[in-house]
């Protein structure tokens, strides 16, 4: 039976890293300016601390500068403002990136608030948001997850334009802004969500389906038309005895059934996930060329 | 044959002008303020001078203030600017619109942009619609038209939660905002648009549906589920030459086909139309009650 063309996020991604070098290489060499990412972090998750270690690697084997701020779990708002507010003023940071979750203690809102719209890296300021959303408007910073699904979309050459796209799931950080996304490449967009009654039905009717639910394995195989694309963003960690680690990551995408119905598909890992921090790069890159006029 | 419910928006509106002179009068005689819409018209298009005396008589029947800018066709940028600094720090004034089509020499968005966020009861800044897409946050302002179109569905008992809506339209006031509405109430939204193939079968499947696309008649009786609502946003001028004027305003929807098939719609004109201007007197009302912090 046929087999869905697997989308390798982690060699597409290698391949954009790739050209983020060299442009950062030609920034230095003409302008003498090297791109810097800020990443500040606040107590001591586990996850966390992996996610700003990839970071900080990302960031060195591109060339670009990191800065990291690591402060206690009982940190004031007030302190992680100031440390906001110098690499607002530091014009060697281009980019200002607060790991979350942050503690319970903290308003969230009001310290992402705090970073200059020039800055935000990560595209989640509601002024960015409204601009993505707008028609004739451009944001600063497309959010980096859904930037990295429409990225392995074009440079895999699946089309969208005229396309019915459904993306499964509406926060803020994900499924929002890749259905605005999808539907600024003129895609025809259904948002599925929690309290979707017929989430399968729609599904099933979708040329793109993008996935990010936090359910292991909640699409399957019968909820895909036949040749359909499949980006799946999920990353749930689910119990698995023969793990080192005691457990494995799989997708929102039930990947073993899917496979076969699509035309492409993501894997989990090495799908979503390799992209969302090479699009983070490619933000601070921007960003950076933007701050000095260089194109 | 069965016949639709029709949504009566002039006297629903009729309705929420009563409510809100109720408001006013409270607020008067409680804190001694008086709202205040400011409107700003450039040139003198008959269309707009029609609507901004509509807006004027709207006002007065309410008793909220209204103050009235005409500058010639000819003005610059800076005309208009001057003057909406001048309302924006009026403290009589607490909504601030400038009547649209500015003319060809101006930058909309730059003159949009220039009215502070806690007066521009229209809604349309970039800010606010970004706050409208995320969830946690709250917009200053709805959009009247789109805020209109809910309303309306409100106050005949349509129940939006787990319905299947199409909005077909995708524009910045009317068709985005109006989804990000439909979403929030947790319909499952999808958008039409120029480039959507088979917006025909699409809106089959809605409960709910929405245009707002500028084109006289265009969903047919066939387009529309049976039981479905209809909301017809479109206002076009066709010929007619059994009228005074030679012209006579039509929906995008083919009222005659689709009341025969609809459990409830919208007429053109007396539907979304006269919710617009209610819209825009409850947001000025609210903008008023939230500088002087008065419930
Ligand atoms: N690859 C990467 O780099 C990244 C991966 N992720 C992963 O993506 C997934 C989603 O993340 P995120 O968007 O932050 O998650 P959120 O929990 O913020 O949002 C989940 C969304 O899915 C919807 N949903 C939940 N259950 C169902 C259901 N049964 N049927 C339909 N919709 C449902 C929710 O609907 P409602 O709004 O109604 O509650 C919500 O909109 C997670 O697995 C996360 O780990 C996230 C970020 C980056
Ligand atoms: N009742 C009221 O108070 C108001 C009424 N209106 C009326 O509402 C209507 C829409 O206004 P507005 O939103 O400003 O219009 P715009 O012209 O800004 O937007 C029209 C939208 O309809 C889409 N569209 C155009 N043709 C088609 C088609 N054949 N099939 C599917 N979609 C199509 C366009 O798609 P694309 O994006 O791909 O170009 C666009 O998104 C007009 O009749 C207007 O007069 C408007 C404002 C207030």
């Amino acid at each position: 039976s046929a087999t869905a063309k697997i989308i390798d996020g982690k060699s597409i991604a290698k391949q954009i890293r790739d050209e983020i070098s060299v442009e950062v290489s030609r920034m230095k060499d003409a302008i003498g300016v090297v791109p810097g990412l800020a990443v500040i972090i606040v107590g001591d998750r586990k996850d966390s601390a992996t996610y700003v270690r990839n970071k900080r690697k990302a960031c060195e084997s591109v060339g670009i500068n990191s800065f990291e701020v690591r402060l206690p779990e009982d940190s004031t708002e007030q302190d992680v403002v100031k440390f906001i507010s110098e690499f607002n003023d530091d014009s060697s940071v281009h980019g200002i990136l607060v790991q979350l979750p942050l503690p319970s203690h903290m308003n969230e809102e009001k310290i992402l608030d705090a970073v200059r719209i020039e800055k935000d890296v990560d595209g989640f300021h509601p002024l960015n948001i409204g601009c993505l959303a707008m028609r004739g408007r451009e944001p600063m910073f497309v959010p980096c997850t859904p930037k990295g699904c429409i990225e392995l979309l074009h440079r895999s050459d699946i089309s969208i334009k005229g396309k019915k796209a459904v993306v499964i799931g509406r926060s803020n950080i994900v499924g929002m802004p890749a259905a605005l996304l999808l539907q600024n490449e003129n895609a025809t967009v259904s948002i599925v969500h929690s309290r979707t009654p017929n989430a399968e039905e729609l599904t099933r009717q979708a040329d793109i389906v993008i996935a990010a639910v936090g359910v292991p394995n909640m699409v399957k195989g019968n909820w895909i038309k036949p040749g359909a694309v499949v980006i799946d963003v999920g990353i749930n960690p689910v119990e698995d005895a023969k793990s080192s680690r005691g457990y494995r990551l799989v997708g929102d995408v039930c990947y073993e059934e899917v496979v076969k119905v699509a035309s492409a598909i993501t894997p989990v890992p090495g799908g979503v996930g390799p992209m969302t921090i090479a699009m983070l790069l490619t933000n601070t890159l921007i960003s950076a060329k933007r701050a000095h006029n260089f194109e």
